[in-house]
């Protein structure tokens, strides 16, 4: 099964490869990495997928923690939580193509459907940025590819996940509370609350 | 300086780990990565951003392309590309804010300047998706920190970058050009071409 973790790290030449080699050693393939800068200048908040059985989720999350990179880790699977990708993807049409300049205007409408948007289009090919979550990118995918169009490129940066809500003040702790504030006790951790109407309804295609 | 990499690699367990010790040996920090899916189901693209002095870009591409897991590299610094990042931020907004639910319309106000999107909406947070280069996103949140609101947690995906127009005949070639169809023909590498009007104009805030 897929597991999702999300982990704050500091923000250290090595820190990717002392990930990655601890997901090689513990056997298990990671399905996508992505790593970018997080709310402290000096620390990446990097989401992790990968398959593994059920009962390895604890052993990696300890292996995760036990490196002295790491600040706090969680995993996001279960709870409720934001899982966006995004996806780059470049489509031949234009003249050459087989409906002709109607192509674009066909890849319009699909893009307005999926709410992708279009960032490049060239005399032969658009491109179409979309984020959501990764069946609704392979839907789009699979709809131009069927539609008789030719994907030329695609580029995916792997899933990013958020917990929904009040999570916060766990991540606030482990980061000791910055700006003097009390998050805490601003933010209590409402775990238990997780079936409030906080859900906001993700736009669905 | 910052360089920016496609790689085009194949999907195997340790892919990363390649990658990560590749640079660490070359004693280059990595800036971003991040790794998806790209048109075909046995590869993965990869875009890679570095720190390194300028003369480095060549021995980074024929390293990168000594492992046999490449399928193709690219520099895309250069050329005219589209350089995209996603990012979630999620703000401290509700009836304890300074402003009580005032905070939360203000913020739907900045989201809506940057383009960016509400994914989430809790008692005393707010999530925003949004989209764009690394200067606008880095914008997005100067500006909410700035307007007095607290940043709870920020996740970035680092950058993804394709180019614009007709760049891919030499992604198809080094492919093998699937489905039997002859893309060099009907996409001719047109590199000199890189002032014909192409370049959409990006959306800017």
């Amino acid at each position: 099964m897929l597991h999702t973790f999300v982990a704050l790290v500091q923000d250290k030449p090595g820190v990717l490869t002392r990930v990655a080699s601890l997901f090689r050693r513990l056997n298990i393939n990671i399905v996508s990495l992505t790593v970018g800068e997080s709310e402290r200048a000096d620390t990446s908040r990097m989401t992790i997928v990968c398959e593994a059985p059920e009962h390895a989720a604890h052993r990696i999350r300890a292996s995760l923690y036990k490196l002295e990179i790491t600040v706090d880790i969680d995993e996001v699977g279960r709870s409720e939580a934001v899982i966006r990708e995004l996806c780059l993807i470049k489509v031949a049409a234009g003249p050459r193509e087989p409906n002709g300049l109607h192509s674009r205007s066909q890849i319009f409408e699909l893009a307005n459907v999926f709410r992708a948007r279009v960032v490049d289009l060239a005399p032969e090919s658009i491109m179409l940025e979309m984020t959501g979550s990764s069946s609704k990118i392979e839907g789009l995918i699979q709809v131009i590819t069927e539609s008789g169009y030719t994907i030329l490129e695609v580029s995916r940066t792997g899933r990013m996940a958020m917990r929904r809500g009040h999570h916060t003040s766990r991540v606030l702790k482990a980061l000791g509370t910055p700006n003097g504030e009390q998050p805490v006790t601003i933010f209590p951790d409402r775990s238990q609350d997780d079936d409030l109407p906080n859900q906001f309804v993700e736009d669905e295609t």
